[in-house]
């Protein structure tokens, strides 16, 4: 997908919130911005947003030394969510059509994204999110999938968002299921510590993508990751980072995520704030 | 004031605003936003944001040759306002405290401010917001200064709000008043055509502030305008806009504006939406 315009001020908004995250410097924000704002200059150099916010935050990391600005609020979201896993397999536990809400929770752990949402009462607002329906969701062709399918390789998206995602990949026991993270921190992705803080390394293979962009950018990853994502019966991939970066892709995809801004609530054709659970088939490139 | 980092990413955004508003061209959208790019890169050799703001509304002009991008937006405002003006002349009349809430009216024609506010359902919200209280109001001061003032100049901000000035006008009758509009117009603010179908020209003389800005920048104002504000006995200051330009100036002036982002409603020691009308006096730079 490419960058769209409206991308340009929204990734600057958020390397300004990532330089202080990493320090509280006047001056090293403001240096930050200066490089971000020759990054943005050259914005037609770049895939798709994804692929600059990879560069500022690198860019974040290098000026001040922080290897990962959103820790705290990382550890924080996953902490949140953990203390609302009990509620989140009660949820799916009790409903009749239990893999169409199981994904709609994996997708409503997407609202721990604090890149987007601060400040955000969690906990409060969980039973309303996730009691809020899909706009588009291709279950059918989902179960029929599954149907014949062994191993299924989820992408991750935020930290948080994961312990939501552990409750999905219980639900799907008796797949293999590989979980892939970012290569490294970039906002408040997941990375492997952690996947693992949010109980994922008991039920799938945690691996990373090999891109240090907060979405997986095909020429970007590892040789392994590639690997695991040719060979997956099924991939299912999380938030509008990798929906950016894979919506195009030559394979079967899931996508599953919160439509959180206009421009992507437009590509998908619904609402702002909507739950999305698209298949992309490989002939719709 | 300064330029403020979170003003980088808004200004960017607004230009982007302006751009739709001049065009449909998705090419010169692009255009507009690289030229943007370029002039936000140097944003330490301007003043402060309405500088900026005036220098990328400017390449909105020379490249879509669409002189008043804001035009439909400003008439549309100005309409809803007149809608308005029999409702804002009976809530000023039936208040014990008249000259408290002709004030308080007054700045609450900032919430016609298109530019931030998108598809305001403006009558409907109207009612709600003149009744909110002022959490700035130095109206001691400037009742000391109405008792031994002959004229008074008042520096316009958007066009609509044009008309709730009209009645801060008209409750002043009896001082020689001057209302000072835009040069050209930049964004949704009042130039001279959209001061006068506001009325303003039964009720006060109109001129411009000689400056390009959506603010009045002092070394950017014409000869006639800086005579008009230096021998003025009262500067009455519309909006964020001009607050961010004469904030350090060296004359005595009441600022009347809502804080409609946080980093002004920060700098003012205010909640965010806060309602203002402080006094600045000349020994506070």
């Amino acid at each position: 997908m490419e960058v769209f315009l409206d991308c340009l001020p929204c990734v600057l908004r958020q390397v300004l919130e990532a330089s202080r995250m990493a320090t509280g410097k006047n001056e090293q924000h403001a240096q930050i911005m200066e490089e971000a704002l020759k990054i943005l200059a050259n914005y037609k150099d770049y895939q798709n947003s994804p692929d600059i916010v990879k560069d500022m935050h690198q860019v974040v990391k290098r000026l001040t030394g922080v290897s990962d600005p959103y820790k705290a609020v990382k550890e924080r979201d996953i902490k949140a969510a953990q203390k609302a896993y009990p509620l989140l397999r009660r949820f799916v536990r009790d409903k009749q059509n239990s893999l169409y809400w199981v994904l709609k929770m994996a997708a409503t752990g997407n609202i721990m994204d604090s890149a987007i949402y601060d400040n955000l009462n969690f906990v409060d607002s969980l039973q309303n999110e996730l009691t809020k329906e899909f706009s588009i969701c291709d279950l059918d062709m989902l179960q029929k999938t599954l149907s014949s399918a062994t191993n299924i390789l989820i992408i991750g998206d935020n930290a948080g968002e994961t312990v939501f995602d552990r409750v999905l990949i219980e639900h799907l026991a008796g797949y293999a299921i590989t979980y892939a993270v970012r290569e490294e921190p970039v906002i408040n992705d997941a990375t492997l510590q952690d996947a693992y803080a949010s109980g994922l390394g008991e039920c799938a293979v945690i691996m990373t993508t090999g891109c240090l962009a907060p979405g997986a950018i095909m020429d970007q990853c590892s040789a392994d990751f590639l690997r695991v994502f040719n060979k997956a019966d099924i991939v299912i991939s999380k938030g509008q980072g990798n929906y950016e970066t894979l919506s195009e892709c030559h394979r079967s995809i899931f996508f599953l995520l919160k439509a959180k801004c206009a421009v992507i609530a437009d590509r998908l054709g619904v609402e702002l704030n909507s739950y999305v659970c698209q298949y992309h088939s490989m002939q719709m490139v």
